[in-house]
This record gives C-alpha cells, structure tokens and sequence, in this order.
C-alpha cells in the first residue's frame, strides 16, 4: 500500500502545482489592485459630488463606505470561485445544486435586499432627513433614525413605528416648504355674506399682523365652498412655517368664535323644518289608531 | 523548483499570446465604433424628431443623455465580457454561480428598473410637465420635479410627495384643457321650477360676462338631477380655464345665494312630515304607560 | 515579434475565412427572402381581413406597421446571432452571464410589454374607438388617442386621464347600443297607484313624441320598485341614444314634477310618527325628573 | 480565391448532404403523417361526444377547429426545429439567447395565454351560451358574444362591458334555471299578524293563478323575518321563470299594496317615541338656560 | 447520385439499428409492465380504504380513474421521450427551445392545474358532497355537481355559480352538524327582566315540544347581550337540524310576539328624550331671531 | 437476420453488465442503511424532546410518522434516479424535458406544500390543540379536528369551516389563559359620579364572590372612558377562565341592570335639545310660507 | 461467472482509489478547519460587539447559536457534495431532477425562510422585547415570547395571538418613550371659551401634581379643535410613562365633568333648531292632507 501511496505522490504534476500558484497569485494581486481602484473611484465621486452642493456629511460617509463594501465583497467572491475552480472544486455546480434551498433563500430574501435597494436610495436622494415630519407606509411621525434597512418614526402620540425600508413606496414629507391651514366655518343661512366676509377679513389681517413669524402668507377668506343643510360653509386658508399649521388653525377658530360673538353672526345648530299632520287624516282614520 | 519556473515561462505558447492580444485589440476597436455609431444615430433620431414637432430642449436632453448612457454600458459589459472569455475566465460561471444572490438582487432590483423605465416613458411620452397640476398614485399636486427615478409633487396642503415612478400607473392630467366647475342647488318643492331656471340663467350670463378670462364656455343650467328628500336639485356646469374652476365655483355659489335672497327663492332646510298621535292609543293603554 | 505574427497571419486558415464569408453571405440573403415573405403574408392577411368587411384604414395602418416591424426585428436579431456565433462571439453566453441584470430587467419591463400586448388587441378588436365614451382602469371619459402603449381619455370634468394599456383589464364601452334613461320618483301611501301610473304613463308618451329622434324605445312605467320608508318608489326607463340618457332622464324629472303639480299629485318629505309620553310615566318619577 | 471556392466546393461532403436530404425528408413524411393522424383523432373525439348528447354545433366548431390549429401548429414548430438543427443552426441557443426578452415577453403574455385557455374551458364546458344574462369579474349582462379571448355582456343600462375571459374567475348564471322572487313588507307591531298572514296568503294564491305561465312555484308566505324597529318584516319568495322575477317582484307588491288599503292594513311609517323633559329639570337650571 | 444513395443505404449499420429496436421493444415491454403494476398498486389502495370506512362509491371511482390515467400518461410521456432520445431527436432541447412559449404558458396553465388539484383534494377529503349547502370562493348556494375542475353552486336565490375549484380557497359547510338559530328581542328599560325571562322561557320549552323533530337541543333564553339605545336586548338561541335554523327562527319570532302581546310585554319604538328650549335663552335673544 | 441478433448478444460486454449489476446491489445496500440510520436518528430526536417535557403522543407520532416518511421517499427517489442513469437513462433530461409541464405543476402546487409545511410547524409548535377556540383566516371556531393539509373548525353559529394550513397565516387562541369580559354601561350627565361608581363597585364584589370559580380576577370599575352624546360611559373589567367571558358580561348586566333599578340610577335614552323657532322669523316671512 | 467478478476486483485501480480515499479526507480536514475558523469568527464578532455597549444576553446567545448552526450546515452541505462528486454520483444533476419538485417546495418553503430571516433582523435590532406592548400584522399586545419563526403577542382582552415573523411589515413599539394622554371635551357655543379654558388649565395644574410619578409632561388645554354641530370641541394632551396613557385619560375625563358640574359649565347634548310650519301652508292645503 505505501508504495501506491508513494507513487500517488511522485505521479503529482509538479509543474502543474506549480502553474496553478502563479496563477492563484496572480488573482490575488489583480483583485487588490482592483479593490484599490475601486475605492479610489468611489472617492473620487463623492470628492466631485461634494464640489456640486453642501451634502450632509454623515450622509455620504455611509453611502461611502457602503459602495466600498459592496465593492470589496464582490471582488472577494469572485476571487474565490476563480481560484477554487482552479482547484477544481466545481463552485457552480454546488450552487446550483443548491438551487432548491437557494430559490427559497433568494425569495425569502428579495425583501431584505429591497429593503436596502430603498435604503439606498432614501439616503442617496434626500427625500427626508432626521427630525423631519413624514408620512410614510401609511404612519405619520418624526424621523428618528435613518438606517440602510430601517426607518424609526416617532408618532405624535408618542408610538415609535419602525419601517423596513422597502415598505416606503411613497413618501409625504411635512416639513419642505410651508404648509396650509384651513379653517371651515358655517354662518346661518339669513346671515348677510357681504358682512360676515368683512368680518372674517379683519380677524385675517389681525391674525397675519399677530402670528407674522410663524404665518408665511396671510390668511385668506376664499369663499363660499358649500351650501350646507343648516348653513352657508365659508373657507378661510393661510400658508404656515412647518408643524405651525394646527396651531394656527385653533388660534384662528379661537379669533373667530370671538368675533362672532362681538358680531352677534351665528354658527348655526342644525336646523330642521318639521311639517306637522294634525287631526282628519283619511289614513290614520282608516288605521283606527 | 527555479527550472520548473523557467520551464513553465519557456512552454509558453508566445503564438497564442500573441494571437490573444490581437483578438482583444479588435475587440476593443469594433466596440469604440459601435459606441460612435450608436451615438450617431441616437443624434439622428432625435434630429428628426426635432423636425415633427416643438420638442422640450431640456427633456430631450435628458433622454438623449439616458440613451447614449445605455448602450455604451452595454457595449462596455459585452466587451469585457468578451475579453475575460479569452482569458478563460469563465465570467458566465461565475454570474451563473452567483445566482443565488442572483435571484434575491434581481427580484429587489426590479423595482429600481420599473422606476427607471416608466420614468423613462413619463418623459418620452410628455405626460406632464414641471408645473402641471395631477393626480397620480392617489395623491394630486403641482409637479416640483420630474425625474428618472421619483417625481416630485407639491401637495394644495404644501406636502411634498415623493413618488418612486414605478407607482404611477396612470395619471390624471389636470392641466391640459378646460377644466369643469360644477354647481348644484337645491330649491322648495314648492318653488316654481320655470322661474328659479329663469333666475339662474341670469346669473349664469352675468357670470359668462364677468369672468370672461377665465371661463372658456358659459355656465349653463342643465336642469333637475335630482329629486332629494327636501329639495329639486338644479345643477349649473361652466368650463374654465385650468385651476380656476374652483374660484368660478365658489364665486357663482355667491351669486346664486345673492340672486335668491333677492328674488325670495328658497334654499330649503331639510324637512319631515310629523304625525303626532295623542291619547287613546290602543297599544300605549296596553302597557300601561 | 514581427515573425511570429507573420506567422500567425500565415497560419490563418483562408479556407475556413472563405467558408464563413459564405455562409455569412447566405444568411443575410435568407433573412433577406424571409423578410420579403413575411412582409407579403402580412400584406395578404390584411387583403383577406380587408374582404370581410369595412376595416378603419388607420387602424389597419397601425396594426400592419407593428406586425412588419416585429417581424423585421425578430428576423435581425435571429440573423445577428447565427453570424455572431459563426465569429466565435458566444453571444448567448454573454446574454446568460447578463442573467442577473436580465432578471431584474425582464421582470421590470413586463409592465411595458403588457402594455403594448394589450394595445395591439385594444386595437385588433376594436374594443373602443376616438370619440367613445368609455369606462377603463376605474375611469370614464371621452377617448381622445388610442396608442399602442397609453390611452388618452377626456372627463366630463376636464381632466385628460393618461392610462397604460396594460391596466386596461375590461373595457365598458357607453357608446354601442342604446342607453337607459332611467328615473325613480316617489309618492305618498296615501296616493292611488292607478291614477299614478296613469298620470305617469301620459308624461311618458308625451315624452316619446317630443323627443322621438333621440329616444330610441318610448319611456315604460315599470311599477313599484320598492316600498320606501315614506313612499312607494316608482321607476320608468327609457332607452336613448348614446349620450343623450341624463338629458332625457333631467327632461323626464322636469315633466314629471309639472305633471304632478298640475295633478295634485305629492312626492312626500320623509315622515315620521311621533308617539309623545307626558306626565305620570312609571319611569320618569322614578329618576326624579 | 477562385480556386480556394472550388476547392470549398469540392470538399463538399455530398453523402452528408444526401443524408441530410433524406432526414429532412422523413420528418417532413412523419410531420404529415402525426397531423393526420391528429386531425383523426380530434374528428373521432368530437363524433363520440356528439354521441353522448346535443352539442351546440358552432361551439364544437369552434373546440374543433381549436384543437386542429394547436396540434398543427405544435407539429409545425417541432419539425422547423429539428429540421434547423440538422443543418447547424443552434434554434435553443437562438431562443435561449433570446431570454432576457423572453423573459418580459413570456410574463407579458402570460395574460393572453390565461385568456385563451379560460376560454377554451368557458366554451367546453357550456358554463353560458349568448343570450344567457350572467355575472362575470364584476359586471352582470346579456351574453352577447363569446370569443376565445373576450366575452362581451350587455348590461342593463345599455352599457356593452368587453372582459377578456382570463378576468373570468367565477361565473354566475341566471339563465339556469328558476329565479327567486322575494317581497318583504312591513306591517306596524298593533296588526294582528294571523289577520295579515292571511290576507298575504290571498293575494299570492290570486298571483299564483294569475301568472300561472310564468311562476313556476306559487308565492309563499314565510313568515316574520325580522322584529324592525318599526314594523315586523314578513317574507314571502316565489320562483319563476328566468328574468321574470322582477316583473314578479313587481306586481306582488301593486296587489300587497292593494289588497293592504282594501283590508285597513298599515304599512307603517318609521316611529319614534318622544319623552319631553319640561321646566323644572335639575340640570337646566344649574345651566342658567 | 444513385450511387450515393446506394452506398449510404448500403453505410448504415445494421447492427445498431437492430439494437436500438431491441431497445425500443425493451422500453415499450417495462412501460407496460410498470402500467400494469402502477394499477394494481391503485386498486390496492382503493381496497384498503374502503376497509377502513365507507367510500361514496362514486368519488372513489373518480379519484381510482384519476390516478391511473396519470400514472399512464407520465409513463407514456418518459416512454416516448426515451425513445425519441434513441433515434436523436434532441427532445429536451426542443422543450428547452419552446421556453419563451412554455413560461408564458406554464404561467397561464398553473390556474388549470390549481384547479384540478385543489378538486382533487376536495372530493379526496370528502370536505362537501352534491346537495350540501356550503359557503365557498364568496357564494353560498347548495351543490350540485362536483368536478375536478369546476364545482357548481345553486344560490337560495336561483343563480347557478359556476367556480373554478382553485377559487376555493376555504369551505363553510352548513350541512354537517347541527345548525344555531339566534333570536334577538329587546324590551323597554321599564319591563322586569325577570318576568320577561320567565315569559321567553315558557316559549321556548312550548317551541322545544312543539319542533322536537327538527330541533336538536332545545331553544335556551341566554340573557341580556346588550344594553341597546331604547331597550335591553335579551337573545334566545337553539340548535336545529341543518338547514331548519331560518324556519325555526321565525317560528319562534311568531311565538314570541304573540306571548308579548299576550302578556303586555313591549318591544319598545327607538326613543329620544327631547329638552324643549323656549323663550328668553340667552344666545337666541342675542342674535335677534 | 438471426445471426446480427446474436452477434448483438455475443457482443454484451458482461464484465461491463457485471459491474453494474454490483454498484446497483451497492446503492441499494447504502440506501438501505441511510433509511436505518434516519430512522434511528428521528427516534432519538423524539426521545430526547419527550425527555424535556410533556409532549402530546398523538401529535408527536403523527411528525414522527411525517419525518420518518419524507426521509424515506427521499432515498427512494436518489437511488431511483442513481440506478437509471447507470442504465443509461437520462432522468434528469427527461425531467428537465417536462420543464414546461413542470413549470405549472410547479406553480399549481406550491399550494399544496405550503399547506403542508404550514401543517407541520402548527402541529410542531403547538398553536392550538384539538378543542382550543381559535380565530384563524378570518373564521372563529372550536378545532375539531387538525391535519396536515387542513384545519377544521366548528363555528359557534353550526357551520364547518374547512381551512387549507396554508390559509393560516396568524393564529389568536382564546383558549390559553384567561379572557376579559368587558361592560360598558352609560348613565346620564345629571348623576352623581362617585355615587354611580360605588353601586357598580358592590355589584363586581358580588359578582366576584357568586361567581370564585370561573372569574380569575375580580371585576373592576375602570372608570370614565367616554363622555358620549348622552350619557358618559364607564368601563367595566374582569379575567375569566376561556370561553366564560360571554358568560360573566351577561351576568354582570343583568346584575347592573338591577342595582340601578334598586338605586334610581338611570341608563339614559338618547336625548336632544330642540329649540324652536315660532312666528316673526325674518327668514320664513320672507319666503311666504 | 466466479471470474468474471475476480477480473473486476483486480482490474480495480488501486492507485485511483488510494487517491479519491487522501481526497476525501483532505476535504473533510479542511471543513474542518473551516467550521473553527468560522465560530472563532462569530465568537470575535459578538464580544466586539458586546464592547460597544450593553447586549441582552440571551438574545445574544440566539444570535451566535443560529450563525454557528447556519455555518456548520453549509460547510456539511459543500462537503457532502464534494465528495459525492468524487464517488461519481452527480448530485447536482439529482438535484437538478428534483426541479419539478423543487420548485414547488421553493414556493412553499419561501414563507418558512423569510420568518426566519425576519425573525433573525427582530431579534439583532431589538425592535421589541419581551414585555414590550407593540402593534404587528394588524394585532396589539404585549410580547410574551420572541421567536425565530413566530413571535407570541397577550392581547388586552387576552387571547394569544401567534405571528409568523414573516407577517410582521411593520412593527409599532408602544413601550419606547413617553404615551400621549388626549381627551376631548366639548362646550356649548354659549360658553365664555376662556372661562372654560381657565377652569380647564386649573384641572390640568391640579393633576399634573396628583399624578406627577406617572406623568412626564403635564396636561396642557391646546385649543378649539374643532367647530361640532352641537358644541365647541376642546384637547387636552398630555405625555405619560408608557401602558399609563389610558388612565391618564380616564382621570382627567372624571376631574374634568367634575369642575365643570361644580363651575355650571356644560357638556351640551346634542341640538336642533325646529322650524315649524302650522296651518294655511300652500302646498299641504293642495294635497288635501
């Protein structure tokens, strides 16, 4: 037996063995002078994208360093199955014999890599930042953190909401740009229009001078917007500072209730004209009620 | 070990190398006039596509931009795909040996590509423009920004709405032609229907009059479209210039209210027919209230 | 170095060049004969089609226009790769190692095949035409351009809906056939139903002789529908031409409501009767009112 | 050069061309010789199933001609393909080459596949002939033609709806036999329900008489199917022949409405029982009112 | 030529055409015999089972004719596919080629093949047989005929539901075991529960002796399962042979009405307490009415 | 002809036979003992976890029975396809050659093991046992009976609701710990708050002492959680052992309903001011009425 | 036939054996190796991450349990099919062959691997833990048990709800941060508001001391909310400890109808203004009522 074991080892193809580690070297040397271009590339983008605008810098860090991972990881892998191939371990061929468990991992996973695909590009393109009021995936809350896989929102009422990213498809972002407040009152239907828009003009202007850092366009009377049942419906608008908008609607409702009352103007209860049926009816004679 | 090195560097086969060398430089030559060729009739395409019709230069742009990116990427990848071939690394393997991760990227991508092609569509085919007023997705707003990847709109409320583009499956184009204001009244069973038509008609040509700029074809009063609970109910139609149809409607309603305090015509309150029943009840005597 | 690429040269196997030039030339030539062919066929289908019966020339335009396209392209492509392969190029090699990309790709450009596979039978059906009234995608509007991507659809409200034929699932076509006009109209327990109907039945035949060009089938007073919380729900219909139903049913409710003035007949507010409790309840001493 | 043609074309293998004729040949015979025996076959199914009982003759047509066009068409590709690959041309490289479009195309016509094999399944198993009012994928009409890829209905308000049959998941036929009548009536809680059960059993014994020829099973009276808050509801169905129903429906609540007002039955009014609180109330004092 | 057709007729080799028909003989012989072992294999099965319990005869014989035909037609279709192989036709690669095709319709065939096996199931498990009355796929109705592919439904209301087996994703079966009928009644706030318990009681033993044949455990008085709006609601229920519980719920409404009536228990009119407000309120006087 | 065949037979390479026959003996062996082994390995697993704690043995044979079979079949199935190749059958061909058939038994019965995997893990993780009452795909039920394809379960109401495993997505089981049962009672503003919540406090007392042995914990009064139109709504809490929670809110109503007749506490009626408007009103003169 | 099997045993190839034999056991050294590399990398791993700051230990301990596992399988899976490979048997191509079935337990098992991975992402991010009251896949409760394929949420009326992870999008953690306490009261449109606002603020003082272990930041009156038909819509809120938010609000709805009985403040019934109309209207006259 030693001596086939002998043999086994003087038949060895020594100037195979020997090709075969030039070669593994020369892949190892290609991938880390890849590696070393990749990141430099990477830099160089973000260094041009800098010069572009004022980009958040913990922002482009992880962005940074996540293209360098991705980058890093795919030259890794390839690297590997080349040079086990050289081996001759047939790479491939155990990969797609682990196609049953892979088509089940690779489903089970898309939405852990959708999650990332989204992160990426919430990051990349700004679309909120932490601290901002957004709505998406259908809560509403301050952003807390952002992550490549997770968004944290702190509700209004206090709930923390946490959002895998590839769950936001759309997002509504409160707090770019000013935002409206609308306030909706009803005036009987006897009242005079004329008198009762004079009315809520002056508390408008009154309002604009009062809440001039925090209202950035005036409020207006629009009009009417809506015969009611019990009343003529009178749309006020006005543009706020972010997250101003609730409080300038109430201190607005609190101005025009006021003014009401001074202006004897009501807001009317609903109303209801009742027709009555007394005495001698043929039916309810008929019914013997 | 030195002679085997050298007799590895000696067995080279220079021909093949050389050979090798050739086929790569062809490669890379007919790839470079491909990319030229292509450039060329992308310019082309659009020259005469130019020559149709006023095109928007800063659309057009965009998409020659986007074209000319796409098949050099495409000619870059068959090239290098080509050349690593001839190096025998088996590039196909590889990929192939990455399909596991395969499958889960290009299932999370494909949302990244709608994104991209339907974006692409939204600008070849000018199905809005920065500034329009549409609905898309279920939400409406004035579009901020068109891109390849999201659309931005701005809400009436002053929300930014950040829409991925593979979300809009159809839009609702509000800007493009005269828009409707509709109106509807209700007036007493009681009233005389050949009058209040007659009373409206009034304030309709008045209105045409007035809002002449704004209103593209006058007001009509189309009839009863209803017979409510309380009220015959008499709808008004007017077409108007985009984003005014809401200012026609509120300023008509005024009117109307106007007219019919004047001419004592009566928007009625809701309305029940009471019968009071009152001693002797047969059934109350019963139990005994 | 000059030598061995003379050599190489030398060695080139002018044979085999000659063989493949050939064969290229034959294969251009075949899909030249197989372009004519089909381009033929395409033609005579069209003839044939055209015998059966009238064919909207733009239609059959567009329709010819895609199939020879398609054609053309499929023939190309076929014609690209046998050459390609002919070269060594393994095309399909470099397409399977795009597998990846191609996965994503494929997946996101379903939407934009859908939607021209659809536009094709939306056309080659003649589901709908420009200028119907049509209800799609959960819209309903004047067709105003059928593509073979999008379809462009006019409200009665103004707004230009843009929908991708794909989301076209069925079609609600309002302008072949007839419309019903149909009219409920209420009235009192109290009324009797044969002078009702007979008083109904009138208006309904005066109506067919004043609109005879527009009414298709005379407006019938089916008979109670329904009986109401306050009156017995009586219902006409009529058939009319496209478009013209909610004209005729305003026009009914107008005659209607005049009929029963004159007639005294009432369409009754809604009722209630009104059981009143006063004084000696068991209950109310009880809690000490 | 010239002589390097000849050359080419005396090495010409003329026995493998030969060969390559003949094979051609027999799969050319074999081709011809399945088609008949298929067309054999498919005449021999339909033969046998006429046999066990009527068969709407265009509807076997139409299967037939069906099955016909599939099997040849099938023969057809598989031969082209052999053929093809006889003479070197790699047809499953070309179509896998072609994956990354048949990817998007093969998902994209997914629906036209699901339409055509829906079909074949509506026409083959008689699930509803023209002229059969159904409900299909949400909308209810006319059958007016079944194709093997859209079914178009009629609906009753004239609308013509086009559904391809893959939208077609369950249908509802209410041509198949006898369709329910159903009438619930009120009557006030003081009736005495022995009195008003029997005077209900009157008029549908009259109905039943008197629409012998389209009631298939006479009009029961049920009995008490709810206590409402005003009334107690009595149910009382009939069956009928197919789209006479409403008709039914109709006329039972004219003789229910007659026969009530002629037997002093009420049909009550909603009720409500009112407790007045007047003066002295230990609350609205309190308030100051 | 002749020659050349000679000598290849003459070329073939003789000995392998024998031994490939040996083989042909040798596949077609072990397809048959493992036909035949494949329905024994059935039979036993079937015969086990019935030894187990009773087998609706009929299902079995649809499921034992289901089984062998598809082991008969994989056994023909690998059969055939070998063969095939032995005279080179390349049938894999045929199949592979016909990919574009075989995902579009592998794609459309999987609701066909859904459906066979979900009825597969559904007549295995004995979940419903012909003349239950089961909920399925959104439809109730009594069955009246089970297919493989397609079950159909007969509505209360006439309709015949016609549903593809794979829509039924989950089965109610109203026909195995005993059916509840509930009763819900509600008395004034005024009455004394226990005198109202003791009336229902009587009821329902009366209804227990009267309906013994149809109900299996006789109507109980369960108590007050709501504090209505105007009265407390008390409910009753019982269980009743399938398809009795509609008949006897209104067997016992009629019961209980006439108790009620009888002992002067008041299903009470829905109530409202009304505070008048008359003269000299301060806010009325203020806005002048 | 005779002699060909013999030479065929003559020609058998025996050693060639020889061997093959060994390998087959071979895999059969090791298949044999893998199956030993497995066996023995499911043995000792269900060992060592029956040695943790109490397991169902009905539920742990059943896996047992599940994990023992599955092995099996998946050694028969390696060994089967081992033996044939060596016979020189291309299984994997053939079975790559059914791809398109595959593809939509692929798809159709996916279905059909989700149920089967979901089945395993709801017996394996114990979500509910046979007699638990669970809520499960939208249907509330008793277990009856648990499988590995479907659950059945018996509705409070008679029905069977058959559900497929893989229809199960979230399990709530009311049957694991106690349950809450939970009173809202109203009474009217006008009371006195602490006195109304001592009475409610003395009737949970009671009802905690008369009811010890099916109420877990005591019935609490929450307090006020809800000021409604009419009356302000105080919760009331207890545990109780499962399915008696029905139970104790009926009791505890019942007794509520009681103590507040005992104290004069009312529940109050619905109740509404009216203010009305007689005579002299500016508006109703003007409209003549 | 003796000889036969001898010539096969001494025709073995020693050499090839001998070989295949060190093969397998160099593979098996170098899994190995691997498997120690890997947990000593899992180990470094978690006490670097241990250093950043504080970890839940035994959830920790899941995490390297699952990673070690997770390793040590794919390491037994490469290694088992490399060394089948050098056997002979060709795994991949078995595999491969189960594709039909492998597919549709891909589908299935998909559900089984994205619990996992879900599960795997829950427990290191440490969205919630034990304890926590959080809102997942439509149901709220506190967590009792953290699993890897399903998490166990105690509901508040305590059933058990079971949760596959894969089920859970979103989570909502209500145990992170301070819970919002908001109560809503309204005042009658007669009210003086800042009478009411005062006493309402004294409220709000007054219980922020009361309840200042359990409220983290005091009650404060926002504003008018809302105009309501009947009253004027006053908010309260308030941040509490977490699970305290409800009796929070409970308290201060009781302290609130407190001060206002005791400050004659009123929480108005609903309202309604009745126009009556008695005698000589023209229309009643008319109908003859």
């Amino acid at each position: 037996m030693m001596q086939v074991a002998l043999a086994q080892v003087a038949a060895v193809d020594w100037g195979k063995v020997f090709g075969t580690a030039i070669k593994v070297l020369l892949i190892l040397v290609l991938a880390f002078v890849i590696m070393r271009l990749g990141d430099a590339a990477v830099e160089r983008f973000f260094n041009n994208w800098n010069k572009l605008g004022p980009v958040d810098g913990r922002r482009a860090q992880t962005l940074r360093t996540l293209l360098k991972s991705g980058l890093r990881y795919t030259v890794y892998f390839i690297a590997m199955v080349t040079i086990l191939n050289l081996f001759g371990v047939r790479v491939e061929a155990i990969l797609a014999g682990a196609g049953v468990v892979g088509l089940a991992v690779g489903f089970g996973a898309q939405n852990l890599v959708r999650d990332v695909i989204t992160g990426f590009f919430l990051l990349l393109e700004d679309q909120f930042a932490v601290g901002d009021y957004i709505t998406a995936a259908g809560v509403s809350g301050t952003v807390e953190e952002m992550g490549l896989r997770v968004t944290r929102l702190r509700d209004f009422g206090g709930e923390l909401h946490i959002i895998p990213n590839g769950q936001i498809t759309q997002v509504t972002n409160h707090s770019r740009g000013n935002m409206r407040a609308l306030v909706e009152v009803g005036v009987a239907y006897e009242e005079d229009l004329d008198r009762v828009t004079a009315v809520l003009q002056q508390v408008c202007e009154q309002a604009a001078r009062d809440m001039a850092d925090i209202i950035a366009e005036g409020p207006h009377v629009l009009g009417v917007v809506n015969f009611g049942q019990s009343d003529v419906v009178i749309r006020i608008i006005a543009y706020t500072k972010p997250m101003q908008q609730w409080y300038v609607e109430r201190e607005l409702r609190r101005r025009i209730k006021e003014a009401f009352d001074r202006e004897n103007i009501e807001i009317p209860y609903p109303r209801r004209v009742v027709l009555s049926m007394s005495g001698g009816e043929r039916r309810d004679q008929v019914s013997g009620w």
